[in-house]
């Protein structure tokens, strides 16, 4: 590693602004109070409970006594990444070194975080030092949107209510208490799907999104078949395993005609196994399998070929398969490195593979997916220093290989434009840089 | 990396001769006639199609106009691998620098490389200026062998007719009629694959070889059930899945037959997903899939313990599966790294895997899989570099590590030769070289 | 790679004492008598079984005899790692060097080995030499532990009879006459795991261990149907897959009711393919498969929350989920690297993995599985090589890192003994470290 390249491309990249195109940011609030908050996120509880189990038990309502409560279980993580963005969160806007996190000084933390982040102006300062340009939003159907800050925020919508969870009656009582309108036909379900996405439309929608289970299928379903099932629902049968499936497919299908329709992306996010851990946090219960393929989403790619699909995986082993989907699928895009495979190993082994064989013009670097707008710039310095060392690296090469052109700064950091900016703003379409 | 150790390396690897043991070459041409056939490799069309998309819809028949619309679409492939090989193929073939590339220089592009290819004598200097002794072809079983260059050329036998297709009426009727027999029965099944055999033997014969689908399986299946199933075929039945599974392995075991009895290798080609993508370029429609197991072929390769079998995966998950299959198995072979993982990142950590724990006498560098001899030496050029540098970290990993005997410069080479020279050379049975 | 780095740290882990947790050592005999027993280690005669066909057949009875055969295939594995392990045992044990590993020179080799080896003191000598502070065994139920040295060894319980073959009748048998009981029902069964954890916890239990098969599942059974079960293993019927997944889900759970009563972990070894290579050696008939879930193992890990369970996977496709699982899960334990995963190019990934996102009192460094004691030192060393270079470039990178707090050597070294000893110590609970 050559470290004063690396450090020369790192600066480069850090100075870019940042658009985020995949967070779970509440636009209402933006920003964490303070560092109890911070600390309530699933990174942080579910590795505590990990490293000193207290059954998924923490202090939620109670960010002051979270904070005391954790501190102490930090000297388990101070090898993490998550610990590194902590650290950079305390450094940089809250002024704190390392090595004020002595356990016996939570109070002082804690008060000097509600200081900082409990002030009205904290946001704007804060986007404003991260230099942050936009923010993608995660957004059932029915969250409030009135009042919110399109120059800033881009909501999008969720998918898995349509998808996953219709034969839940609460879940259609919600729908329909929300539309104002019964669901007793594929009909209805086409309407309330056509009238949420009316709603986000007005409110400059970004895109239709889903965290997919794994295994998922996709396959042509006739209404008739979707209508037999939607009646089993409502008469109050629970679907089993495959009715599932042929109702999962039934709907994707469905926002995928949404998405033509109103020409807004789909942005997948691949292999979730949900609530397999027992004793896990909230948002700490999930992992995924290794075993899953991307075959199961090659009716939808082929039939919405006019519709953009950014797409992240969850697992490892589905690395070279969405980098070969995306090599050879025009209109599937790879975006970012998702949860357990946003760590530096895999993102440096799947930047390469991205950076060697997909179109300039078709990678989206990263997104945060972060809960509160203080995880995204260390998130994306995280991200920013593994492209940076994979640039050095082929700049490096480039010297040197028999089958390389000379790769300067200047094609690194275009590169790393088209990854960071021009992409993320053309495939989503993003205002004002477009 | 040490670039002066791995220059050093690589400038030793690079000029020992290329035995390419894998390509699509047409024997009767061999090169390229001008720059828009090398562009109309699918690895150019399918990138292009990807990153500016026109329905997989491109010239094929006017290499001049194929010429004239790919150029501006390299833009996007600028930090490729496939570029890189566009880029060495210009340089050192025709003169012409990366800066030359310009859209408008289209025609003088064209214009010179028709004076370069379109000579009788290209084929020859390319030969020479590369450095290639021999060349592995991919032929159906009715080529035209008439007049092959068993010098320089090696046919080798695809079996997927076989295997795969023996329920397609079209496909039955083709085999019938070039070898004048009907095919009504087991027994003449295997007779024309005695008869192919026969025929690709009186011309120098390479091996057997089959890309094979993800998931294939094999097992005994007795002559009375596989008879059950060409019955049904020639009555018009279409086969479902089990059947054609059913059939596949018991046709993979005749082939096995042949094998054996011609004291030929089977060349496996493990994993593809064919026709996948729906609006890709031909060629280019193709994925792969992560879930697969090498399970599928113990009954094979126990049961034909005396034939040899290189093999290529197209998986990375199939990569450490294939390394311990070759580490016990006496006769599995890692054969080179095929399409979607003949890239760096995955070459690379592959060639450490083989090296680290598979016998020196069993590892088979490299294969092109090219299409026209032109692609053969930046192919190789690509894989020998990431050679070099695997072989220079050893010998500088050797000098520090307290288990590891000093591995010299000549041990690397001894290495390397083994790998793309003795090893091919005697497990395929190279003529004039074992 | 900084060698002064990676060579400074490697020293300091290299003069850490050795815990290993995973052995197949026979207590009784500890160390090889000769170089004949060592070359019989499956990691020697699969290779070269491989390298040079002779269909598993070695004269393991002649350690003599398989010295002399053994040492002209050496050629063929000069590059591996487990020839690496060889010369280490030749150069620091027995004082020969590389060079005198010439075919001709068997005798001479031989005759030293028996000189050094066989030898009463010899065990002591290597033990002190090699720093080796406790080892733990693989045992059967059965096995004779009277005499058992408990400063230094620790047995721990192989559950395969229990989980994968009571449809043996001659399994069956052989427990019936050792526990003095016949096994007529489910409550049999569970009196006999009862009998065979008081005979290991008289002897100081390690833990309770199991190498299982792919896609093995965990799910609930009652006694009920695992009385069905075992009534027609009884009556002279062979199981099914399915009544086998079914007993195995069973049997499994019993296992844990018994490590939550007895306090003892149980240690996961996870997704072995059993005997499918026909020619192979002895112990060097087994593979593993990519497709492999560790989904399966939800129940038993959610369920038997309070019981710890060390886990190591043998498919490189399983490390990631490995990673994820100790990542949230408090009793997952991350632990060595198995096998096919046991080489510097997987290991090298899954320690950077552990280390940026495992909790650092969770981690389980390396275990040996050695046959003799003897491997138990180039093992570690290997790993401990791996190791040093992961942590040295850790440092390196704090030093650039804009999200990195300074990792300084002395974090490393305090990191490493978390890995190596301090949590072996704590999870397994290693009497006089805890």
């Amino acid at each position: 590693m050559n470290n004063a390249l690396v450090n020369e491309l790192y600066e480069r990249l850090d100075s870019l602004p940042i658009l985020d195109i995949h967070t779970h940011v509440n636009w209402k609030t933006g920003t964490a109070r303070n560092i109890g908050e911070i600390l309530s996120y699933h990174y942080y509880t579910e590795l505590a409970n990990s490293a000193e189990f207290q059954r998924g038990d923490f202090p939620f309502e109670d960010p002051e006594e979270l904070t005391r409560l954790m501190l102490p279980k930090l000297r388990f993580l101070r090898h993490t990444v998550q610990y590194d963005w902590l650290m950079m969160i305390s450094r940089e806007y809250l002024g704190l070194e390392a090595e004020d996190w002595a356990p016996e000084n939570w109070k002082m933390i804690f008060d000097r975080s509600v200081e900082v982040m409990d002030r009205p102006e904290w946001k704007d300062e804060l986007v404003a030092q991260a230099g942050i340009e936009r923010v993608f939003l995660t957004n059932q159907y029915d969250d409030d949107l009135d009042g919110l800050d399109e120059d800033f925020y881009t909501p999008c919508l969720r998918a898995e209510p349509f998808v996953l969870w219709m034969d839940r009656p609460q879940e259609r009582q919600k729908m329909e208490a929300f539309f104002r309108r019964p669901i007793r036909s594929v009909r209805d379900f086409r309407a309330i799907i056509e009238a949420t996405f009316e709603r986000f439309m007005a409110h400059g929608m970004g895109y239709a999104a889903m965290s997919i289970p794994a295994n998922f299928k996709t396959f042509p379903v006739s209404d008739e078949e979707a209508q037999r099932l939607l009646d089993r629902a409502i008469a109050g049968e629970v679907w089993g395993p495959s009715e599932r499936e042929v109702w999962g497919a039934y709907a994707i299908a469905r926002l995928g005609d949404a998405c033509r329709r109103y020409g807004r992306p789909f942005h997948l996010m691949i292999g979730v196994d949900r609530e397999v851990y027992a004793q896990g946090v909230p948002g700490g219960m999930d992992l995924f399998t290794s075993v899953n393929s991307l075959r199961g989403y090659d009716y939808l790619l082929n039939t919405y070929w006019d519709v953009p699909f950014p797409t992240a995986v969850l697992a490892d082993t589905s690395g070279l398969e969405l980098v070969a989907s995306a090599w050879i699928r025009h209109n599937v895009y790879p975006s970012g490195h998702w949860w357990y495979t946003n760590q530096p190993t895999d993102i440096a082994r799947e930047i390469r593979r991205r950076l060697d064989t997909v179109p300039s013009n078709k990678i989206i670097g990263y997104f945060s997916d972060a809960y509160y707008l203080e995880f995204i710039l260390p998130k994306f310095r995280m991200y920013k220093f593994e492209l940076a060392v994979a640039l050095a690296e082929r700049m490096e090469r480039s010297l040197i290989h028999p089958n390389m052109e000379p790769f300067t700064l200047e094609d690194a950091l275009e590169l790393a434009e088209d990854l960071l900016i021009r992409n993320p703003a053309r495939i989503i379409g993003i205002p004002n840089l477009i």
